[in-house]
């Protein structure tokens, strides 16, 4: 891809200049650059730079600036910059970002290159990042942060104010809404307002003024489990207590609503074919490709399956030609009444408004629809036949067809997240090509043997 | 629906039993059996029992526990819930949530039952709301809260914490991380972090200790430009100021990273053909089935006008019927490959990566990966008609056209979100039907044009 050209404006053309400064090392002057660009601009400069380019910006950069450079661009990019950078260098930029998004990053890495960083971060740091990696990415261990403050259950107002006022750097980034209060083996015995210790006397200590027994969540507990506990608690964050019970992080509310929304970007990009992580342009072709194709082979192998119905009823076909041009009519509008049906149930799964064990409630609930929508659709379906070739029984054989294959659509579609869920298979990945292969080749089916019954009126 | 039956267990007999124990008007047994159910289960219950039993269930709850539950639920049943509660009841609820949750729900109430809700609100509350109720939900002055702290520059360090005192329980629910100091006419003048409060003499002055120049967004930033600076800072929460400078909120990251989902969540149902706001199995059947019916009867039109493209060519297709069985693969086919491209597009987009004018880069980097995946597909496909048929001139009409409509697929799946997005119509609502209606109507006349021109050879 070549950035000159008629079709490319002002903003398009700076990747290129700022690849120049770049291989130039003129830092003062991509420094001044990337200042005048606004936030927008900068992703999308800095994103579609030569892959070797933006890793040396980053290696160029104050680790400070680098980090957050980092957090701004897509993941998928993050983790190409962290293997091509020299793991000095790249612990330096990772040190400065919170432990769970060191933790995200290490764990996307090639194993090589994570044990390679890792060595070159700082001991504590290290430690941290090895603790958080032992975490699925959706589980409490996994979303929560180590900067988090936390003082034993005897310590007083005044030693909590002292070590607040001798760390002040180190805690600039720390949430801090919360202290934590810890009793033998670091196990969680209460939380602390700030405004609580502000408006204490010095002297007292945490036992007295801590709130006791305060809300917590498993290291185990899921994404699911963590999201309905902060739409029932108002809370900005959350303690994370192990096994033993003992204190291990803070989940906060704005992580986890990040992980529910990456998780919706999945099941979006899952439905419309996109598997096995995040694809950007700027990927290799290669990678982008086979990446497509695995999803696009299982589907043409499906589709085939699905039409191998249609050759099974080439007789009828031959006799009433005008029958393949509502064949594809049918097989889509029957996806996409189910598509719409699958969309309902995974909605309703996530909400949590029903479970894998809803199956007949929601069966129920679909056939009345389907019945509806299907001679809505039927209806227009024949009128169209009729009026195309005037014949009455072509617009029984098509509406009718589509009538009865738009109910088994909405059934499909409805319960197929149900039973994939319940057999623990992601419903957002398989629940579609599974639709359009039962529903295609019901359609087929039913179309083609109405006719057959019929073809003394059709002929 | 009912709610016996031989495949109803345990959980699913709790919703009756709820409503007969709401209809009783029992508290302690609702509230004993709310109690004993986990979070899931709660709401899964909740949403499933008849609207007036929940409406019941609500206004015989205290307000702070029917709020706390209203916050659980799906947003369209909390709606519901708040238009049938007695404006008083509903606006005690309403109460106890930050003010942007009132505005939210209230924003999607009736006008009328809005205005007699907000009647009964306490005053403040009431101002508040309508003040909010200005802004879009997408913008920062639809996603801040007014619950946020800010002390005039000339106010004391023991004058603060004197207030903070004061107020403790009215704050008690206030995310006080940062407090905000104002200078004349309340313009935004600095931000005090409750750390530097604690470890400050009581008799300084807020000019003196404040972070001066502090981040801010305007009251009119999108969600895209907000979600771009919590990206780009580490903050927990950034005030808002109104064209004059005069501080009016604060919008907190958790608030922007929920905003995102519920936008993914659109996309989605949007892709998925369910259009016009949120289904729920529970609604009534009338409204579920004219909703999805408006994305479907679009659709049935649009399959029509393709599927001519077939009828048109009729003659071609009698002479070779085998081709019947491949229309709907390379029509189904094509839309796969569309729509992975439209996911990519409509993901660069959210992420930033690419803007609308970024069209020829797009469309070049899906030509090279369509010629590739066109090829592999084109010469599978070619090998099951050889192998079917015996043909290899029927192998070169269907492996061709599919190999060419993939290209034209994923052109057109890329560039369409471009396009809408720049001409201001939503992408993720548009692009799919576009998409798949161009690509069937192209699809089907590569196959019958190739087929017309190779028909000796076919037959």
């Amino acid at each position: 891809m070549s950035d000159a050209g008629p079709h490319v404006d002002a903003v398009d053309v700076q990747p290129s200049a700022l690849g120049d400064l770049i291989r130039a090392g003129d830092r003062k002057g991509f420094a001044a650059l990337l200042e005048r660009l606004d936030p927008g601009d900068l992703v999308r400069t800095v994103a579609r730079l030569e892959d070797e380019d933006r890793t040396r910006l980053l290696s160029l950069l104050d680790p400070d600036d680098a980090a957050t450079l980092l957090g701004q661009l897509p993941e998928a990019l993050a983790v190409d910059a962290m293997e091509d950078l020299e793991p000095v260098a790249a612990a330096r930029i990772l040190e400065e970002l919170p432990s769970d998004e060191q933790a995200d990053l290490i764990g996307e890495l090639d194993e090589g290159d994570a044990r390679a960083i890792i060595r070159h971060l700082p001991d504590s740091d290290a430690a941290e990042v090895q603790r958080l990696l032992t975490y699925a990415d959706d589980v409490a261990g996994g979303l929560m942060v180590m900067e988090y403050l936390a003082y034993p259950i005897d310590a007083t107002v005044a030693q909590v104010i002292e070590d607040l006022g001798a760390n002040a750097e180190k805690y600039a980034d720390y949430n801090i809404q919360y202290l934590y209060v810890t009793g033998a083996d670091g196990a969680l015995a209460g939380v602390l307002r700030m405004r609580d210790l502000v408006l204490s006397s010095r002297w007292r200590r945490l036992r007295e003024i801590m709130i006791p027994d305060p809300s917590f969540v498993r290291d185990t507990d899921t994404l699911e489990r963590l999201a309905g506990f902060f739409d029932e608690h108002r809370y900005f964050g959350v303690p994370v207590v192990d096994a033993a019970g003992a204190l291990c992080g803070v989940v906060q509310r704005s992580a986890v609503e990040a992980a529910v929304a990456d998780d919706r970007d999945r099941i979006y990009l899952n439905a419309q074919g996109i598997v096995g992580g995040e694809e950007l342009r700027t990927m290799p072709l290669l990678l982008r490709a086979r990446r497509r194709l695995s999803w696009l082979s299982v589907n043409i192998v499906l589709n085939i399956i699905a039409a191998s119905v249609i050759a099974l009823h080439q007789d009828t076909l031959e006799a009433v030609i005008a029958l393949a041009v509502f064949l594809p009519i049918i097989s889509d509008m029957s996806g996409c009444s189910g598509n719409q049906a699958v969309a309902v149930s995974m909605r309703e799964l996530t909400l949590g408004v029903i479970g894998p064990r809803d199956l007949w409630r929601t069966v129920a609930a679909e056939v009345t629809l389907g019945l509806l929508n299907g001679l809505v659709l039927g209806v227009l379906l024949a009128l169209v036949a009729i009026m195309w070739k005037g014949q009455p029984y072509l617009g029984l054989v098509v509406g009718g067809a589509l009538m009865l294959n738009t109910v088994i659509a909405v059934i499909i579609g409805g319960s197929v997240p149900l039973l994939l869920k319940r057999m623990g298979v992601d419903p957002a990945l398989a629940s579609g090509p599974i639709l359009t292969t039962i529903t295609d080749m019901c359609g087929f089916f039913i179309v083609l043997t109405m006719a057959a019954a019929l073809i003394g009126k059709l002929t």
